[in-house]
């Protein structure tokens, strides 16, 4: 399979008609044509000591959709001392929230033919630390992960042990985060990869978090299919079935798994270039908007994360491009 | 001629997936394809009464790379008061500088099948103000706008009635300016439509400067060819000739003019929007790195203007790729 790129080098120089003319022919005749655009992209992501003014962070990462981890950005929570699973028991108690339940510990992933989402299941918080502190065994993988500010709706006892919003963030953004949310799991729960409109500050606060991430830029070789959506449910004899939804039109999802890429399927996968980094417990992740991640944690972490919502302006409109050739080269 | 085009709207619904497949469909099958992405852009350059903060501009203007006019930015420069031409004489008396000349006012700019530069001048600037005050009558319309810093390198006796750099713009970059540019000229000189790699801010001290701008997103609707570069040089009997460069590559160069567009020739062009607007004296227009500009100004029009290096960042990559791809086009 023949690969055409364009490649995008620092030089504002423009080359010779020759040149042109080639680079030209190059982007359109060999086919299947796939465009990339190399960033400047780190090989690994890069760590701050310590937050930055807003205006550095806003040129330096936020601008240019550049991935960080800072450290010292939350030493003043009382979480970071406080949050053992005890003190988390003793906070709520047997309080009912909503945690998501799987035979396998991929919620809202591609499981055959299927896109499908977790069993949403509303049990006492006890309940659930007894089942990922092994008092209690019962089938599946259980993780609390509903987001939708679900640390604001279904865990407020805690909100004063950390902050409401990332202050410097908000400066930097000049808005509010859209959701802060609560995320506590056993570590067969694995999150498949998938992009967020948000610009994601994920801090750890007990526990790591394993982040693989892919720049918006390798759309080219990430692949997107349309599932009929359905939904997980555990029958009486304790083994989970897959219930299509009633009446609701296919979505797209991407169906390779990072940890183990069919590249027979998807071949192009094999041109993509992940990043990996470890997110440990008092540092903060800033995941950029629109790029591609996938999560793995361990045995019980405890995180907080912040979603503000994205700009929707040059580089939204350049990945929408990037999205559209995509698919359109899939034609050809 | 059908063109197929891409708009992106700020919703982020994915839409259905019959949706998806014709928009990839008109993306490549529609010849020829030209890929349109609508900014959200104003309709005319917006206004601010003032400098706003580093964060502030950057995050509103930078970033998204959109264009203003800034009033009271440089009310505190003695050039505003100081700066007519009989001071100019005044300053700097008989001290030679290089002056640009052209049969028809425009310097760098195609003519019949050559990119044709100007003839430059060294004479005394007493002696331009001559012919701009029409005091003498000389063949060809004259412009001081050498650049490369000729503020500093040329003029440096008028350093001290401006400032070296714009202090938030500095700030805001987290870098100086690359360069500092005195501009006078005839009414009859005209810049065509090009492009720099620079993030201007352009300060009318004097009289006024026409612009007509497009934004990036316009370059599939922008013809480039290439051109033998020559330059204009008068002879003994006061008529211009055009002498070819020797042995140098063609260069591209923008062959439309915006005042009297040949729709025949390059009928894309009427797709294009230009934005019009008029900088006045104390008023600073933010020109964002990669517009098009075409410019025009009043008969003896005084201004400065700093070149800030542009980061090729993300808009850079982007808008190589629209680059790429609206030349691929032509060859379908």
């Amino acid at each position: 399979m023949l690969v055409g790129s364009v490649c995008v080098s620092k030089s504002s120089s423009w080359g010779g008609e020759e040149q042109w003319a080639q680079r030209a022919r190059l982007a359109v005749q060999r086919l299947p044509v796939q465009l990339t655009v190399k960033l400047s992209l780190a090989e690994s992501v890069p760590y701050l000591e310590s937050p930055l003014s807003p205006l550095e962070f806003h040129r330096e990462w936020v601008c240019p959709n550049r991935p960080c981890i800072i450290r010292n950005a939350f030493d003043h929570w009382p979480a970071l001392k406080k949050w053992t699973l005890p003190y988390l028991r003793e906070v709520m108690g047997s309080k009912a929230v909503s945690v998501a339940v799987t035979p396998n510990g991929y919620a809202d992933a591609v499981y055959q033919d299927r896109f499908v989402m977790p069993e949403e299941r509303h049990i006492p918080f006890s309940s659930f630390l007894d089942i990922v502190e092994k008092k209690v065994t019962l089938p599946g993988v259980f993780y609390v992960q509903k987001q939708c500010s679900n640390l604001i709706e279904e865990f407020p006892e805690l909100l004063g042990d950390v902050e409401p919003d990332i202050p410097w963030m908000s400066e930097t953004l000049g808005k509010k985060p859209d959701a802060v949310n609560f995320w506590l799991g056993e570590s067969g729960a694995v999150t498949s990869l998938h992009k967020d409109h948000y610009e994601n500050l994920y801090c750890v606060i007990s526990g790591e978090k394993h982040f693989l991430l892919h720049p918006p830029s390798d759309r080219p070789f990430i692949p997107y299919e349309f599932y009929l959506p359905a939904t997980y449910h555990i029958s009486e004899n304790g083994s989970f079935q897959v219930v299509d939804k009633e009446a609701v039109d296919k979505v797209p999802w991407i169906p390779v798994d990072p940890l183990n890429p069919d590249l027979k399927r998807y071949p192009e996968y094999a041109q993509a270039k992940p990043l990996h980094c470890i997110v440990k417990a008092g540092e903060m992740l800033y995941l950029p908007s629109l790029w591609f991640h996938h999560v793995q944690q361990s045995h019980g972490c405890i995180a907080v994360n912040y979603w503000y919502d994205m700009e929707y302006d040059l580089k939204y409109s350049y990945y929408q491009l990037l999205d559209s050739l995509s698919e359109a080269v899939k034609l050809v």
